[in-house]
């Protein structure tokens, strides 16, 4: 089985040193700025992003050492696979965050609702469209058995302000 | 600048199989019907993952060969950043597509809305989460002036069923 090469187009920074202060979702993260310095030999891929409200950030977790398959995540003390997770002990440890676009200088973007460790190697960007990527009627599994005021506690984290 | 090597875990068939007759979004794949193989030895991984109505797909573009850093976007005749659109010319060739999860027996997961190419390798599998992965008063730049009935004729492209 083949694989595939991915290399960092920029690095991602935060106020988020340790994991165990990091909010686990842009939700729990609001308010919270970052950056993220996209390589300068990437920066015509920029052009006309700025006219963009939100952003798919992807990422690699590069802090993730171990891979698997099943986990307890931080909302819920219940064991999940790992693919009806967000948990970034995965077999190819990519992340996701919709963050909010402030402005781009160049080749720096300013970004808002960041639940990303700083230095965090970036992969890809791209824009949340509205007409793609919203859905109704959705079914959250395990995490609809979850309060809202108990999610915001434990989605949080230790995070300080 | 280090590489990070990324495996396939599964494999995604769909009736897609001419790039010109695949629909460039699920949102204009409505209804069209694919199938994921996961791999065996990551099973464990699926636990719970059957009590979510979406799921994002995360797979590597591996038709795209080339790389580029402007492009005209199927919707529209005008160059834009490839980072500011959803074109599989990345520097790194990941896409991500929210599809509707329909069952899984055991490995093979049955799903709909799909947009992906027959045979497309799987990265990862996340499940969408309204609580996550839903914004409101989202402005999504250039997308935002196209009309609905031009984006759904050239989002579906050349799709005949």
């Amino acid at each position: 089985m083949i694989d595939y090469m991915f290399k960092p187009i920029g690095i991602i920074r935060t106020p988020h040193v340790e994991t165990s202060q990091t909010p686990i979702q842009p939700v729990f993260a609001k308010g919270i700025p970052g950056t993220v310095e996209v390589f300068p030999e990437y920066v015509d891929g920029l052009m006309d992003l700025d006219k963009f409200s939100h952003l798919y950030l992807l990422y690699y977790f590069n802090r993730a050492k171990e891979t698997k398959l099943k986990v307890k995540p931080y909302l819920e003390d219940e064991l999940h696979g790992i693919f009806a997770t967000r948990a970034p002990h995965r077999p190819n440890k990519i992340g996701i965050s919709v963050v909010k676009l402030l402005k781009i200088e160049k080749n720096i973007l300013h970004i808002e609702d960041v639940d990303i460790l700083n230095g965090t190697p970036l992969l890809d960007i791209k824009p949340y469209i509205a007409r793609f990527d919203t859905r109704d009627e959705v079914r959250s599994g395990w995490q609809d058995e979850i309060q809202d005021d108990t999610a915001d506690v434990r989605g949080k984290k230790d995070y300080k302000e």
